[in-house]
């Protein structure tokens, strides 16, 4: 039985100062609003989980290319998979299930239910939508598949690779035939990658330095580099890229919320060796998910990829998954839990 | 009548110490050698204009990723015009005037008359071999027009674009229509660029600042950067990027020599506006040469092309002419000539 929402009110986590630098929970406040009321077309959902994502760090702090920061009292936008528990919209029933973006909060109201998709909780976990099954796994393939485009031997390198994309976009490029090195920064996080089937892993906090890895790593040089970090990292990179090298940037996450980030001294590298770096997003091809997620859920069956999540539960909690992320804590995708799962429990 | 080379000795520009930072005429000298014996198949060549390039200076102190480093004591390797003085090949006679990778000296042996290409004096005047009809010119419509593929009504910015590239391929732009803004160092250029019908035009070094230029000569963002500069200037152009730009790395010539270059802090604008940076060589294009010189000779003639040399006379000036041209002391391309040209005189 769906809880009767007009009894409870909605809890909310609210940007309450602007970040500079280094994330506390201190921006961050939760407080309590009144239930919404349900208008015709609309949909209320209840909020189970979302999704905890780099691009919230950079979007606390300032603008992007394409979205605007979020303003100082306000919610946080986060994309999430709830259960409708009320609906006057003819698409969507009280209990399915339903994903969109929606906020840090325990109930969302959607105006004319814009922007939901029903997900299936028979085929996959509910959570798995916001990680292998939904943008984040298509950012690993498009950004693996396409934009850098592995061939068999060639020697693929990714950064941040026990992340969420990261840990995805390695075992892509696994299934191409390249060989393909993972950095991270725990021992646990390199054993992962190993367990995974990375053909070699380094932890770059306690490596002599990226370039000692790479050059142990990597003999043969860099062909593909999927760049989650960037700074000095990025930098390594270059100083090892053969001819016709590609540098797929997917994140830049050393670089958010740094008032000083680290100037790129080597772009001559790209010039010498006729490579190239290239910027993508995910939103120019969503168009791509629903094939996707048929494709990548059979692999899931099959076991042919692997997927990881890190689970931290209580709204109250959001602001530590998200500095959780940055710090490096999490193992794979990083899920916030809002609410009970009744697919999971 | 061609002089008799046995009469003469070799005058050589010498490699004497490896700069570090600023290059001085103290890393060079002039000596002389005998005049070489030509043996069988050799060609003896009579050098008459050299291209003082900006991959020289890179050069003379490091490894690239396709070249090694000059060596101490050696003579400077460039790519010459000189006319055949000397032949026992059968493809050379003397008489001929032929293009080269030879030396900075007077007169160049050619074991087994081996890179040597004819050039016809008639079409053209023997040093635009050399620079607009040679691979200066191919690398200005390689680079801009199939990786930058510029279309009507974009904003094309050209750094360094009073260069020996940067005028070309800002002329090749407007061809397509596209807007083309240039910037460079000195008022004279400025004028020049606007003469050759640039859309706009700025000297960098009185300008406030790169960007505030930018953001008055190109208020629509820019679509795609020709980059010859790199360091601050790539960095301005990054923070003025629209979705989809291009970055033609044809050469960041800031950077050379440069002991602490200049790090580029923001890529993520590469991906925030899924826009790439794209190096390039024209050495993986040679076989455009042909059509592109026959393309290239029609828009002289015809005026649609304009193009500008600087010529610095006496070999015993190479070296100032290479530090000029780091200085910006030139318009258009910088040509050595190293001997008497008699299609011109």
């Amino acid at each position: 039985m769906a809880p009767d929402p007009m009894n409870r009110d909605v809890a909310r986590v609210i940007l309450t100062s602007r970040p500079k630098g280094r994330l506390h929970r201190r921006h961050f406040a939760v407080d309590h609003a009144p239930m919404p009321k349900v208008g015709d077309g609309d949909v209320l959902v209840r909020n189970i989980y979302s999704s905890v994502e780099p691009y919230l760090r950079i979007l606390l702090e300032r603008d992007t290319g394409h979205s605007k920061r979020f303003p100082i009292g306000d919610v946080i936008p986060a994309r999430v998979v709830g259960e409708v528990v009320e609906s006057r919209h003819p698409d969507h029933d009280v209990g399915d299930f339903v994903l969109g973006m929606l906020n840090w909060e325990s109930f969302s109201l959607v105006k004319g239910g814009s922007g939901l998709r029903p997900v299936d909780a028979s085929l996959a976990p509910l959570s798995y939508y916001l990680g292998v099954l939904g943008t984040t796994g298509l950012t690993a393939y498009i950004g693996m598949l396409d934009y850098g485009a592995p061939v068999a031997d060639e020697t693929v390198y990714v950064s941040a690779a026990a992340g969420a994309v990261g840990h995805l976009a390695g075992q892509l490029a696994k299934m191409r035939g390249a060989r393909v090195i993972g950095s991270t920064g725990s021992d646990d996080k390199v054993a992962f990658l190993r367990d995974l089937g990375f053909d070699g892993a380094f932890n770059y906090k306690t490596a002599p330095s990226i370039a000692d890895a790479l050059a142990e790593t990597c003999p043969d040089g860099i062909d593909l580099d999927f760049e989650n970090v960037g700074g000095a990292n990025l930098e390594a990179v270059l100083d090892r890229i053969n001819e016709g090298a590609r540098i797929v940037l997917c994140g830049l996450v050393s670089q958010y919320g740094e008032s000083r980030p680290h100037g790129v001294r080597n772009l001559e590298q790209l010039q010498f060796n006729r490579a190239r770096m290239v910027g993508f997003s995910v939103r120019d091809h969503m168009e791509r998910l629903p094939p996707y997620v048929a494709e990548m859920s059979g692999w899931l069956r099959e076991g042919r990829i692997r997927y990881h999540e890190n689970i931290v539960s209580g709204l109250e909690h959001a602001p530590d998954a998200l500095i959780d992320l940055f710090a490096g804590r999490n193992i794979g995708k990083q899920i916030l839990q809002i609410g009970e799962d009744p697919a999971r429990a």
